[in-house]
């Protein structure tokens, strides 16, 4: 399968992926639209459904494409997902006429990606963050209490909290360095400033889609019919913030400042040659959380850091998707167990997403062992983040001579206001 | 001040009240819109507003009360909302023939309230939960494990957690059992089910008015400026579910399957008169909690248990709002601290309101002691809500000769589903 779309070998957004994402342009400034990118353009969805290009019976009657938000599409479900996936890769293949003939129509909906400002694609009423990752987890526990040896909950059950929703920013939003409190010395009263352990933390997030009535739970096995895509997500972590003010109820303002995520929800559909299997989990899962199949997937991360005033940047992580223990379908079937109700939009974050040896840990907290060495980045050290030092994370998954990747998040840390 | 339309003494909804909420009617079934109760009477907010009865600058020019939640309205801010306050009680008072002489607009505006379904007043983005009462603290201290002893953090910043937003449902709502897992007994693995430690939480909660924006804190000081109103609050738990998960990240599955709110926000302008001193804090809160002026409100709380397949109801508790520590200004001023956003209908909860005696202990975890033993209802008794349990929730000010009342805010509890 081939685009008449130019799209270079190196590129995330082959005719095999088209992830979504909702962009302004010159030319709509006042209102946003959802596309699909495709190689180095965003074609606009909305011009391609105003031209009658959708023929499928669940697109072609809805609205869905002429929202500032990805919510209602979500809403529809895989069925509609799928439809208008088959008829986004039929359109933009080398042998269909239908837009690759009309200039006029191609000139309206294919627009250089640099040309647009692309924004959060999803309106989130709640966001979840789970701590999924064994590596990590177990060193935090090295770190913060001198042994390996995890809680035995968390190998029963996907361990999460509830973050802060409004606080979610997209991939390329400078991050304020939060001020709060630090842990007292001795008998002094407690630090109080901007944060000295400014962390990031490597992580994905799952895009639920329809979600369920609350008291309804969904089950594990329809769990990924449930979860449209998955984004990159860097969790900003104050980590003298979060250790002062964590006990007894969970992190905080140690996390709440922000939270930014990558503009190009990437489908499970997309993801599915990538597909592989989840680690054995010992003990074996309570039946609610026991799968027909379960999947992880291939996608390799990339952490850079560009140090404040500095042209470069230096890989300082590579991690990989699939080094999370609980599936996001296992996240999903727990999160409703209860009842609750998920609704179209949530976010799911996976944790910070560390593999086995130090250069796949996903946070300088791991990769600086909180802040006892440095880790070098060229002719520069940190061992936390510095005002001006910009974080990018990527990921991809390779195919055979085709990408499906993620394209970048980034943030850039700035001063804390005065 | 008193008003044309009777309102009886004990009524919760005087003139010196008129808490907002928003409701449906049959007239109106498909549109709900804003109103304020008065005595016996709900008063159809967007009727006034049509009839060009609002003649302030701020209101009369708005469509605040055109639209299916107060969100809009809260987002106007404290001089929007003092000249609601000022034109209502006007509007309402005997000596004003505006509405009293008008049949044609009070058939239209003033509706029975018990013709009307009341609906959650806000769309709440986040919700934020606090653990502000220090005899709450204390007690699941000496429960959980065996000490008074609070951890130092609690006394130096307002400890709190990210809540579900989704799961806020409208007094009156029942609430279906969760099921979740349980502390495994030994090497078994943990229990799954139905809750066994279902338990209500009594809590407040102030709703936020216009907040801020990402990276900029609001002052303690301006903080009152942010909060709109109050309402009550059931944050029903699962303590057998919450016991298990909530290590490291805090609560979780425990208590999002549902959380209750009475459907009328109390303004802060109400609640004036009813001011009080908060508590004297020592060690001294860090300057950006420490507030020129500390104020708590003296309102009175109730807690009563209809158990199941009874007629009658027992009142379990009584607590006051003045028990809490942390006032709801060093909260919002807290929240903000880290540069956090809050947006016009967050919800923040005060924690379990508990005060110094066991009889106004304000959940069942302390109310049994974590059920080691039974709180006597007529000729039943609970260690923990059954099946069929009725929680009601009231909160009420007396003024002299007239009530600044919240109403109820109750929950019926239902059988997990099969």
């Amino acid at each position: 399968m081939s685009s008449f779309i130019q799209v270079k070998p190196e590129s995330h957004f082959s005719i095999h992926n088209l992830p979504y994402g909702v962009f302004k342009h010159a030319r709509n400034a006042s209102s946003p639209r959802p596309g699909v990118a495709i190689g180095d353009y965003v074609l606009d969805l909305s011009e391609i459904h105003s031209a009658g290009l959708f023929h499928g019976p669940l697109i072609s009657g809805s609205d869905c494409f002429h929202q500032s938000n990805l919510n209602k599409f979500l809403e529809l479900g895989r069925p509609a997902w799928k439809e208008a996936r088959a008829t986004l890769q039929k359109l933009l293949s080398s042998d269909e006429p239908a837009l690759q003939n009309n200039a006029s129509l191609r000139q309206k909906a294919l627009l250089p990606m640099d040309e647009v400002e692309m924004l959060l694609p999803v309106v989130i009423g709640d966001y979840t963050d789970f701590f999924s990752s064994e590596h990590h987890t177990k060193n935090c526990g090295l770190i913060f209490r001198g042994t390996d040896t995890i809680n035995p909950n968390w190998f029963q059950l996907p361990i999460a909290y509830h973050g802060r929703a409004s606080s979610i920013v997209i991939s390329g939003t400078d991050i304020i360095r939060p001020r709060g409190q630090g842990h007292p010395a001795g008998d002094s009263p407690p630090y109080f400033g901007p944060s000295r352990k400014l962390d990031f933390e490597l992580e994905m997030a799952a895009v639920v889609g329809p979600g369920n009535e609350l008291g309804k739970p969904i089950d594990v096995n329809d769990a990924a019919d449930h979860i449209f895509g998955v984004v990159l997500m860097n969790d900003w972590s104050a980590r003298d913030i979060q250790a002062w003010e964590y006990v007894p109820l969970g992190p905080f303002l140690g996390k709440s400042f922000g939270t930014t995520i990558s503009p190009w929800i990437v489908t499970l559909d997309a993801l599915e040659p990538f597909a592989c299997d989840a680690p054995k989990q010992i003990p074996q899962p309570l039946p609610y959380l026991a799968e027909k199949i379960s999947k992880n997937y291939d996608i390799s991360l990339e952490v850079r850091i560009k140090p404040a005033g500095q042209e470069d940047s230096f890989t300082v992580t590579k991690s990989n998707f699939n080094h999370l223990y609980w599936t996001i379908t296992q996240q999903l079937a727990h999160h409703t167990v209860n009842g609750c109700n998920l609704r179209p939009g949530d976010l799911f974050g996976t944790g910070t997403i560390s593999g086995p040896q130090s250069e796949s840990y996903g946070c300088l907290l791991e990769l600086t062992w909180n802040g006892t060495k440095e880790l070098s980045l060229g002719k520069t050290a940190r061992k936390f983040l510095e005002d001006g030092d910009e974080v990018i994370i990527s990921g991809c998954c390779k195919g055979d001579g085709y990408n499906v990747g993620f394209g970048t998040c980034s943030g850039k840390i700035i001063p804390s206001l005065p």
